[in-house]
């Protein structure tokens, strides 16, 4: 039962903090490392790993245990919305995985969150107990800073285990599970944070954009360019050729260029090879026209080690 | 050792021959099948096949078994030059294996087939014995018709193994080793010869063009369309993304949409990769930014069974 687990930290400037949180992790037997970025504006970093889901869970509490040891919201800044030390703990399915199964691990490892480290839990998308909270953005509004007093006298607001007072300086992880989700960022070569946010507009689903698009303009100001930061929920719908041709219809009707495509984490090999199939006008093209992917059918099959 | 082998084969009308010949390839056990086309008008197929070196070379032999078996070539016509039942048997690198140790394996296949099937052997490119048989096109220039005659009598047309006299219906094998090659063509949406004729010219590697390109204009006479028919014979130097975008500006430049993008056989997934970053202006771009490509770095070594 092979899982992908993409933990969000609050941290994102200080490379040994960043190191540690990913040597936590790796501390277990069958959890590999894949892949991390860390981003100095947001004070945000990623770290994308994958191994049995028994290996992922044991990841995911020690990576959870060291966040609340070096991270405290109190003393942080970023441009990112950010609720806990470690903020989101998304299990995500590979392979033949189900959902489901990716529900049930996010809920035990929930579970063992609060019950060994005292930081409280709110389940989100398709681990969510509640309604409401289905959309990550919804169950992080108001931040630690609001939801830490909100928690307190809102019952809605409420963490889903523990609390209602959230951490002092840990605040609270935001648990799920979903299908693959690709971060993906156009930044573009302007400072001016206003066209970003207008094509963050145009485009996010929930104004009547692109479908499976969430998007945000943020600032960044160490490279003084602004960038439409996206999460696509679903690339077989909307991939990330789609979103850039869009993107760079509206950056060019604004007078802006793209300087460049910037990936959070990983992505599937399958949206590389759309992308490259309608750059190319390659209307035949498919995962079997690649030497690679023929091969690997007559692999034995992957087994993480 | 991976290893690929991409025999063509002097057949490409009577299925049930272009199938006895695949099934002499897949009769050895790690052999596999991964790719085939078959052109009537060239009277020609092409199987893309690929293993461990021990089971490709054994597959090549009997291949070459079968081909002599079943065609005749007094009897082939057929609009591409031809000089063996299976005329030519590239064996070409995969994974870490060395383009030197395809050069021993395609003179190991040459050995055999002359010793236990009397057929003559020339070789070529990487396993070339005479300079000037390096080019494919000069070894088999004069075709069957023509080097049955001349191998007698001049020196310098005589096979590497056995010979002079060319097999009675067999002809020679041309075995090479090369490095993965890409048949790469794009299709232009007009019926204009000279358009396509003036837009290989300009970007062959012969005439000054780009590098590692071979170029031809050829007309696609049931689509009314023209193609530009291409061997890139290094995709690391000049990958399918560099000749769309250059043969896309020639075409405009001409007042000519290209139409298609097609591929003969198959590509390596790093073009693929190098494609997709450059349209979406993706400069940190890169194999390990594929969740499977990272996965496969943990999963136990591919072996092919």
């Amino acid at each position: 039962m092979l899982v992908e687990c993409v933990p969000n930290f609050s941290e994102g400037r200080d490379a040994a903090r960043v190191a540690a949180l990913e040597a936590a992790i790796s501390s277990v037997t069958g959890s590999h490392v894949l892949h991390r970025t860390s981003d100095a504006d947001h004070n945000r970093s990623v770290i994308t790993f994958a191994g049995e889901a028994e290996a992922v869970l044991e990841s995911a509490v020690r990576a959870t245990a060291r966040a609340a040891e070096i991270i405290d919201l109190n003393a942080h800044r970023g441009v990112h919305p950010r609720l806990g030390a470690l903020d989101v703990l998304p299990f995500v399915p590979l392979g033949d995985t189900t959902l489901d199964e990716c529900v049930a691990l996010a809920h035990r490892a929930g579970e063992r969150i609060w019950r060994e480290l005292h930081i409280p839990v709110y389940f989100y998308q398709a681990a969510a107990r509640q309604p409401h909270r289905t959309l990550l953005e919804k169950v992080r509004h108001g931040q630690f800073e609001g939801l830490r007093e909100l928690a307190l006298t809102d019952e809605t607001k409420r963490p889903d285990l523990g609390g209602p007072a959230l951490h002092p300086t840990a605040g609270a992880v935001i648990v799920g599970a979903r299908p693959i989700l690709i971060a993906y960022n156009i930044n573009l070569a302007t400072a001016d944070l206003s066209i970003a946010k207008a094509i963050a507009r145009a485009i996010r689903t929930s104004n009547g954009g692109l479908p499976c698009v969430k998007a945000l303009g943020l600032p960044l100001e160490s490279r003084r360019q602004v960038q439409v930061s996206m999460n696509l929920t679903d690339f077989n719908i909307t991939p990330p050729h789609v979103v850039f041709a869009e993107v760079s219809r509206l950056a060019a009707a604004a007078g802006v260029a793209v300087a460049e495509s910037e990936l959070i984490g990983l992505m599937p090999r399958k949206a590389v090879e759309m992308g490259f199939a309608d750059a190319l006008k390659f209307p035949e093209f498919s995962s079997n026209s690649v030497i690679e992917n023929c091969l690997a059918n007559y692999a034995k099959p992957n087994s993480i080690s």
